[in-house]
């Protein structure tokens, strides 16, 4: 089979972005990432959108998009699963490009999450969980997250200081990415002190609600290697599983089955194991999902995560897989669209050797895991330098 | 290249659907696609929702669709353009197949428009036109949809008369569809007198919101032949484009250019011509659309809609090609998410020959025409038995 090759990659600064709307948000990534590949519109055969429409005035966001980055008329199409819609967004685009109706696709994740009131957020973010079941008792994204962490704790000794351990981690890295919300580090005596949330959480187990975007054009082989050369990466493995919304109907609170399985299949299909994974992007909406994604993408043993951050394994030159070494969702800020495409955008980064003081050395395999919802959607996909 | 074929079909009945959820919804048209197609869970590899989010209270739609059909841990993601959210979901579902993906693919559109206040249903629909700089003066979709029409009776001579004749046709044949929301004639004389909606419209040029949902089983070749034998329909032809969300910057008001754009890529990659299509599904969410696509699929020449309706060639013995005999948007009612995928259901039907008094005969090769919101998106689809 013929690979699709990532070719050009941009990204927008994270955080509060009054100063765009959606379709701004959006070109100025889609800008870098055509800059970057040094091709013109008239290179492109389609775009996919990924946004979560509800947090916009402006609906209909692959359309105002389209006509904002000047593509009509090009075929275009939003996915949307919470979270992950990035990720959907590259696979479906990945399928577009290997079934022959398209060669080159720019996809765009972009989202502004400031212009509703914090309570219009909470209560549409709530009714991500399943609402005739379990979100109608008050059951939020937090305590969702809360949950997993108490039982995780409970079964495997994790303990509250493994969970802060991530968020340092994170912010460390973010200090030192210049389209990061927070650019500060953190310690975990100020960790501690912050105001909680859903037990155990606090202020700092959690990610942050931002306006942003990022854009990669994908491209089939030939022409991949044709309009990029060396700098393609390629997208080799594109897993997708999804479990219950119901939590109550999961096997476990401590993992996510729809996480080990996308890994699963990802990892198959571009012919790797966990173990040659060098560098990856985890969904870290919460510090306890980090913790879990280290085991459910097979980077430790299950029950494991704890002392995979005490001793800093994910860390650039900790000796594990380098994990969110761009500051994850924690610093860089979580706009739900964009997510998924800059983590990608992220990966490709490090295994085009351009990180700077955050490279990681060696990283020729890199993978995203974007996690949609409390689990109920998960996209794993693998990258590769050659 | 290999082919897609169509195995299974299932539709649920549209209207107020007080007494279904947005999965129960979903739940009967997949049942009874199952169930024609006569295959079991197992036999697929992942499904395709179909819905505009922000219209339900349920949000992350594909998560929850795929938990009550029982469907976990297959993948799944969710598409969204609007009011043609179906048939880019029956596109990327092809896409998913011949990218070698996925062999068996179910798509499910499904919608609930009836459980949100009506004054809310209207602020979010004026925001799927242009926000920054059109809706934000108060355009809405019967709005933009008027000045099409008064510019087409202007430029062209189309009568107030034509443009009630496609009202009076979808009425006579969804009164004879047992899964419609109207299921009753109507006469000229009623529909000239119902209320004015916006000059020229009243009532009788409108479709109307409704609950519902549909459902197709897409398989590769090879399968679709194992599994579905002679029963088999063939979708050969994908065509997507779009065009700006501002009319302001459309070349003319009188047709769509996402349209006869779509059109031409679906007839080139199915190898036929717009005289080949014996049977149309076209997006008549007002009168005045459904006469504009026959101009632009090239039922007609540009500017004689009004005349192909008035000498009521689009009936299933009128002489040209036999369009929305099933209702259409107008007598079926539109549940956006539904409604591209319940065009795909009725043109298998009648390319299976089963649509009894509704059925045009020698039906062969057969058309879905699904727009989204004022035309940015179109969706043409082409279809075959054979």
């Amino acid at each position: 089979m013929s690979r699709v090759g990532v070719i050009g990659i941009g990204h927008g600064r994270f955080g509060r972005r009054s100063d765009a709307t959606v379709q701004e948000l959006a070109f100025e990534a889609f800008r870098e990432a055509m800059t970057d590949a040094g091709i013109e519109r008239g290179d492109l055969d389609a775009s996919v959108v990924a946004a979560v429409p509800e947090y916009h005035k402006q609906r209909s966001v692959a359309g105002v998009v389209q006509e904002y980055l000047n593509l009509n008329p090009l075929p275009t199409w939003l996915t949307e699963v919470a979270c992950a819609s990035g990720s959907a967004a590259i696979r479906t685009a990945w399928m577009a490009i290997q079934s022959g109706l398209h060669d080159v696709v720019a996809v765009i994740g972009c989202q502004k999450m400031t212009e509703l009131e914090t309570a219009d957020i909470l209560a549409l973010m709530g009714r991500v969980g399943e609402v005739q079941w379990e979100s109608v008792f008050g059951t939020t994204f937090p305590g969702y997250y809360a949950l997993f962490a108490t039982r995780h704790m409970h079964d495997y000794g994790t303990t509250r200081d493994n969970l802060l351990q991530v968020a340092i981690k994170n912010h460390y890295y973010g200090a030192r990415n210049p389209n990061a919300l927070f650019r500060k580090e953190i310690t975990m005596e100020k960790a501690l002190a912050s105001d909680p949330v859903a037990s155990p959480f606090c202020v700092y187990d959690c990610c942050a609600n931002a306006d942003g975007a990022a854009c990669l054009i994908l491209a089939k082989e030939d022409k991949a290697k044709a309009m990029a050369g060396d700098q393609v990466v390629w997208l080799d493995g594109v897993g997708c599983a999804t479990a219950s919304m119901s939590v109550l109907r999961r096997p476990n609170l401590t993992g996510l089955p729809s996480a080990s399985e996308a890994a699963s299949q990802a990892y198959a299909q571009a012919g790797v194991t966990a173990g040659d994974i060098k560098v990856a992007e985890v969904h870290d909406c919460f510090t306890i999902a980090e913790l879990m994604a280290y085991e459910d993408l097979g980077f430790c043993e299950k029950g494991q995560g704890g002392p995979y951050i005490e001793e800093k394994r994910p860390y650039v030159d900790g000796g594990g897989v380098a994990v969110n070494v761009d500051g994850g969702l924690k610093a860089k800020g979580h706009p739900i669209g964009a997510t998924g495409v800059s983590m990608a955008y992220e990966i490709c980064r490090q295994l085009r050797g351009e990180c700077g003081e955050r490279q990681v050395p060696d990283a020729d395999v890199g993978l995203t895991h974007n996690v949609g919802g409390i689990g109920q959607y998960c996209f794993v996909h693998v990258f590769k330098n050659s």
